[in-house]
Order: structure tokens, then sequence, then C-alpha cells
């Protein structure tokens, strides 16, 4: 057993998928679940997590191993609120999105204690949500991105890429700036594309007939389109500076279209078009 | 037997599959393929047709079916080319993306024998193509868009109807213009918007990386941008000003939404992002 008790703070689909896959393992003896709403509850009636705390604190106390599974706007006041009852020698990690907020609130909540966090994100998203989405398989693998700090201690860097990898993902270690820049690119600015292209549609006459008529290549294009809204409100304003810069490369790519689309350019359109083509080909 | 014999111009995904299917249901006698490239000879080699013409003249001559499955740009001259070979109470079909254009094009090529003319659109795009990428099943389940004239004669009609309905798709009838209209908005612009979340990210820093850590959620919202880049520069083209009215839709709600991003205005995202939402869900 690599875990005594295992403290998941936050147990929607990521933090319920963590715990799942925690079990599954058997990489802890005990597994503690901790929500502010009723996801807790529900994760023990699947039998995600075996007891719920009253609080975070409560949770944490006595757990060698804390995950942090919440939104985005949870995690500095949990990171405070668990301060004061972090054991010694715990691995402390989460599974936000973006990781330079994560790590600013993390190095001032935690303090003394900053050493034993290693910041986390398992590119492991679907577009649903809550405990009942929480699948033990969902990180077999997937990529886990790690950005340990300089004070980051040796030990709880090694302990996250052992259960993650224990968790069948592969762990790919970071610096947080590049993180942000580079997850802007592969999933927040897409998402926010996918939403305009659903607005763009829903606000039109056509609505009802695009759903109607809507083939294979609008439904993949669309699909993170029925992502949470408040969740991806919240990762997008905490990687802002990023995905504007995506904006602007994006906004000057399409202008670039629509130009030669205007001007009748066929072999314009031919070459950016094949450009792209080639990217993703590669994509596989 | 529902044809003696059934003629194929452009014998690519679509063209091969409508061969195949028709071979399925043992719809025709006889299954005749032409192409100006080598696509037909491949198409025998493949079973797909039993023999191939010389000439598309040669191909209809004797045909009671005839299926155009050429891209956009061919369809003219193929049009004319054939209209002297047509036999008299022929059916003659197409699978262009775009319909007003290809009606124009017919009308003015064939003449007298345009009553005999059904445009048609199967929805049933892949991001493969030639005969290889033909499959009998293609069309099973898909929506296939008939825009009759008020030149074209009922029978034509019924029989271009009852043919799609025995390769398995359900078919609707529409105008041609609000064929282009709506399919501009399902299909056309977003194939614009996939080329250039690809073209944004290839021209960028992180091309390699972004291929690298590319989740479900890009590999969906990109995979058209794999498309035929000239297939796709033509049927844009060919349907500029409705798809350049999509631009205008998609580009003011991008506007907006990175607007509301840049003044940090969370209610604003979570309002946009979940009217998006709830058509996508709508989508199923």
């Amino acid at each position: 057993m690599r875990f005594q008790r295992a403290a998941i703070l936050g147990v929607g689909l990521i933090g319920g998928s963590v715990a799942a896959a925690i079990r599954h393992a058997a990489l802890a003896g005990e597994l503690v679940g901790y929500s502010p709403g009723g996801d807790a509850e529900r994760a023990r009636e699947l039998g995600l997590v075996d007891r719920t705390a009253p609080s975070a604190a409560e949770a944490v106390r006595g757990a060698d191993l804390v995950v942090l599974g919440a939104p985005i706007p949870a995690i500095p006041g949990l990171l405070r609120d668990i301060a004061p009852a972090i054991e010694p020698g715990a691995l402390v990690t989460d599974c936000s999105s973006t990781k330079r907020g994560t790590v600013d609130a993390a190095r001032s909540a935690l303090g003394a204690k900053f050493p034993c966090f290693v910041p986390g994100h398992p590119i492991a998203g679907r577009e649903n949500h809550g405990p009942t989405a929480a699948r033990a398989e969902l990180f077999r693998g997937a990529a886990v991105i790690l950005c340990p700090q300089p004070e980051t201690a040796p030990d709880a860097l090694e302990r996250a890429r052992a259960l993650w990898r224990e968790l069948g993902a592969r762990v790919v270690e970071m610096a947080a700036d590049e993180h942000d820049a580079l997850f802007a690119e592969v999933s927040h600015w897409p998402h926010v594309v996918a939403y305009a292209l659903c607005g763009a549609i829903a606000a039109g006459e056509r609505a009802g007939d695009s759903q109607r008529f809507a083939g294979g290549g609008l439904r993949d294009t669309t699909r993170i389109g029925a992502s949470s809204p408040p969740m991806w409100a919240d990762i997008l304003l905490d990687n802002r500076e990023n995905v504007l810069r995506c904006a602007q490369s994006f906004e000057t790519e399409l202008r670039a279209l629509a130009d030669a689309l205007r001007a009748g350019d066929r072999d314009e359109l031919i070459r950016r078009f094949g450009a792209a083509a080639v990217w993703r080909r590669g994509l596989g």
C-alpha cells in the first residue's frame, strides 16, 4: 500500500476519477472525500471514497496524500484551509488546468509546507462532469504534466511521479509558464473557438435546422462547446494573457482565409489549408 | 433491378461509395465508371464498377442512371460533355456540396434535358478521399438533400428519392438557396474555422509540442482540418457569399468572447458559453 490515507478535495469528474483509480490500483488504505456541495456524499454512495469529512482540514488530517480536484476559484481558499492540517511528509498535489495561478496560491498559502506541494495537471478532461462521470481508467494512457518548483521536495516529486504512473498515465515535467502557454494553445483557446461556433449558430436564424442537419464534421468541431460554462470561464480567466495571445494568431489566420475567399484567391486558400492539413495529419 | 446501367462520373469517396452501395443493394445491372484521372481504373480494380468508359459521354450512353460524383469545378464541363449522350428517360443526379452553382450549370448545359436532372447532396463527407475510401454503407442513416427545380420531371424526382432511400439514406427536400445557406453554416464555415485553428497552431512556435500534448478536445475540434485543401477551396469559393455571412456572425461572437475575457467579465462569459452549450447539447 503506497498511501495510508488519501484525501480527495473536490470529487467531481477528475477528483472522483483519481479516487476510483487509486482504489482500483489499491494504492491507499482509506479514501476520504470532501466537497463543499453534495459531490462528496454522492461519491461515497458511488463507492469512490470510503467516507466524507465535514471540512477540508478534517479530510487532510492524518492523510499522507492530498489531491486537490476542486475548481480553480476554490483552490486558494482550500489551500489556506488545509495548510495547518497538512501532516509532515504528506504529498499534496492538484489537477488544475492552469499552473501559474495555482503555484502562486500554494506558495502563499502553504508557507513552510510549500515543498510538499507538486503542481499537476492530468490531460483527461471530458465534456461530462460530476462524480457520476468519474471512471477509474480516465488517466490510462493520458499525459500528466507536473510543474515542480525550485522549493519542491525531491521526495514529494518522486512520489507524485510514481502515483500518476501507477494510475496509468505518462508523466511529463515542464515549467508552469510553459505549461500555461502550451495549454492555452492546445486546449483553452480551442474551447473559446468551439463556444463561438456554437454561439454564432445558436444566435442565428437556422439554430434548429442546423441541429437537424449537422454532420460528423460539425459534431466533432463543436463537441467541447458543451463543456461546463463556469469551469471554462474560470480556466480562461486564470490563463487570460496566454489565451488572448492565441486569439490574436487565430484571428490573423482567420482573416487571411476570409480575405483569400473574398478575393477568390484559390491558390492562397489551398496553400493555407495545406499547411493546416499537414499539421493536423501529423496529429494522427 | 431498378436500373439497367448506372454511370458513375467521378469515382472518389462519394461516387465510389454510391457505386458500392448500388451494387450492394443490387439496384443496377451494370456499373460503368468514368474519371479523367486514374480513379475509375482503381475503382474497377476494387470492384466498385464493372468497367470504365473512355469518356463521360461514352459512360452515359445506354445508362438509365447517371450520378455525378466529380469535384465542383469539373461539373459544368462534365454536364456539357454528357448532354448530347443522355438517354431519354434517364435520371441524372449529383452529389455536390453546393447546389445553386450546380443547378445553374445544369440548366445551361442540359437545355431541354434539364428536367431529368435532380440536384442532390448526400451528407456523408469524411476526411479521407479517393476510391479506396469508398464504402457501401456510407449513406446508411445519412441525410440526402434533394433540391428539385420547377422544371424537374416528377418521375425523375420520384426515382431519385427511391434510389437514395434504397441506399439507406433519409431524403429531405429544400430550395437550393436554403441548402447553400444552411450548409455554409453547418459544414462549410466550420471547415474554415478548423483550418484556421490548425493553421495558427502550425505557424506558431509550439507546432510540435501541441501535437504531442493534444487531448481529445483539440483532436475533435480540428479533425476536419485534415480534409482535402483543393476540394474545400472549391466548395467555399462556390458558396462564398453564404460563407462570408457566417464569417461575420462568427467573428462577432468571437470578438464578444475575447472582449469579455479581456475585461474579466465572468458573468458575460458564462452567459455566452451557456447559450452555446445549450445549443450543442441539443445536437445530442
